[in-house]
């Protein structure tokens, strides 16, 4: 097998992971805005996180929705923080447990990490109908 | 009630959660190094992440230390990390689970920070002989 | 005297210093956003940072807000900053202070988080009036 | 020489290089929004980065905007690389360059930084003209 | 091909191109330390940075090695930041030219991130008999 | 005036100042480790933090040292650090004024970065003899 054959079996698998974590319509989203510029950083992301770190079973996916979350949070990275707070409410967690881990953060990432996460939170979990 | 009491009610609580999670030799070795210059800041500790988030029931403690590790590493803070690692064991982490955290790292926060706390990881189960 | 007492006692303590610091108006709008989702981390920094930092003399409050904002500038948390630069103004300190610090920035934190803060501070100066 | 003067040359000096990296509607556009809360900062960015490093030889410019653009994007300092793509264009990069360098990101800062990144520079290329 | 044999293909080509960008002491010295915690990351790391960035051809190797530099510099990420500074040097960079990046990088994640990572320039380059 | 001399002049006064800030022994050792890689951006901090921002006058040098810890305890750059602790003795901040702003990172930075730094800061003071 190639590299070429490599990479295609992994962006297969990984699309296939994305749209169970994120959702087909995240996924058609996506393809519909994929350009020459993004593509290759596109690919990766299908092959690597979603083909490769997705898929492994060590911990559930509902707990590495939780770790994803306190990550994107401590580095307030928010747009990519967005997208993964859909993915945990299809991972398992409950807008509480999400909640949780942002009001956590405060101690670890400081009040400012977890304020500006919380207000990323609360636009999104409105926004998908699960703010309680 | 004085707000000096609430300060101690906390303070008191806190110590018992920290006993718990980090354990008694930990707390006795941190006793015996405060000084008047990191006092206040021990304090707050205790009363804080320990008696506040450390004490609160939403997500298990098992999963709080998943998530704390996941942040330590994206914001490779690897001195904090360490306390966190023994920690994470005291609250039912296994060390493939401690890793799976970690290498999951590599895709939100890149290899650099993934592979720093790799290192500090091994060393550290290994300190407390439960590398695998 | 109770732990959620003791709670009580330095959220009342901290949602006076917070009057105090981010002015009435700010606390006012503030609880009315209040949220089952929101509501930990906002009795958390009621408690923590107003109640028991914003209260300790060791330096003044005018300098904790210099040093506030320069973290704030540090990190690139402009949402946080934005509050904080009015505090600033409540605390004593002068516009060309604010500025200063901030100019200070770019040479620990590099022009980049510096310029980017800039462009904040001479928005919340204007919108509250107090742009030279 | 007073350091008056010192200052006077490094800012002229600063200006023509901060023309030819960032053209001169930039400099221009810049110069009408110089307010006295930004002046000693923007002096100061004038002097320091394009009197002082831009004009060195070690590397190219080209070298130097494809460097500068990993920097902003492994610190998320997205309002700077918007003018610094502009600049790399400028320098000799072509987009397919660009790409790549916030391509290469993702392993190094993590997935988070290179797509929000990537989204900028879309944005910019598409602003400019330049995206193929 | 199952998706094992993908990632099998990938590590033996990156295997192939770490050895070329970090020498093959590097490689064997980074197998005789591999444990069945760290075994994973590891694989992620020939698969994706170096079987699937390093080999492509958009920027050339000694570009992508300033660039690595320039990222590793603005984040602070030391560990790694020595092993790719002997990377660069392999990839035909000149210690001028690593100094010059890091010098650079003074402006932009500020003076406290340039000077660490100089000192430890200073050191790797040393130890490898390169210092000018 | 070139610009060889506005650089000459503003290292001249950088040099002064530095001094002034961290002590004539501290210069003197910089000295004799200067070499042809650090050069550039040895003059570069002379020029620049030491002989416009420290020269500035809007804030006291004893809030600017104030302000320069806070921001470094928020981006975890220990090495900077322990220099600007000695230079916020020598510009008039007291062991407890120090530890006040260190405290202070803790909400706002998170206690990992302040529980680091006190632990930087007391082995500086000590190490002075300046340890209350």
């Amino acid at each position: 097998m190639t590299d070429t054959d490599a990479h295609g079996a992994l962006q297969s698998t990984g699309r296939q992971t994305m749209k169970e974590v994120l959702g087909d319509a995240y996924v058609a989203k996506r393809d519909a805005s994929t350009t020459p510029l993004n593509q290759a950083l596109r690919h990766l992301s299908e092959e690597f996180p979603y083909a490769t770190l997705w898929t492994r079973d060590v911990i559930t996916r509902r707990e590495r929705s939780m770790v994803t979350i306190g990550m994107l949070v401590a580095m307030s990275q928010h747009h990519e923080l967005r997208g993964h707070l859909v993915g945990a409410l299809n991972n398992g967690c409950t807008p509480a447990e999400i909640a949780e881990v942002i009001t956590h953060a405060c101690a670890y990432a400081g009040f400012p990490a977890a304020i500006a996460a919380m207000r990323t939170a609360e636009e999104v979990l409105r926004e998908v109908g699960a703010a309680p």
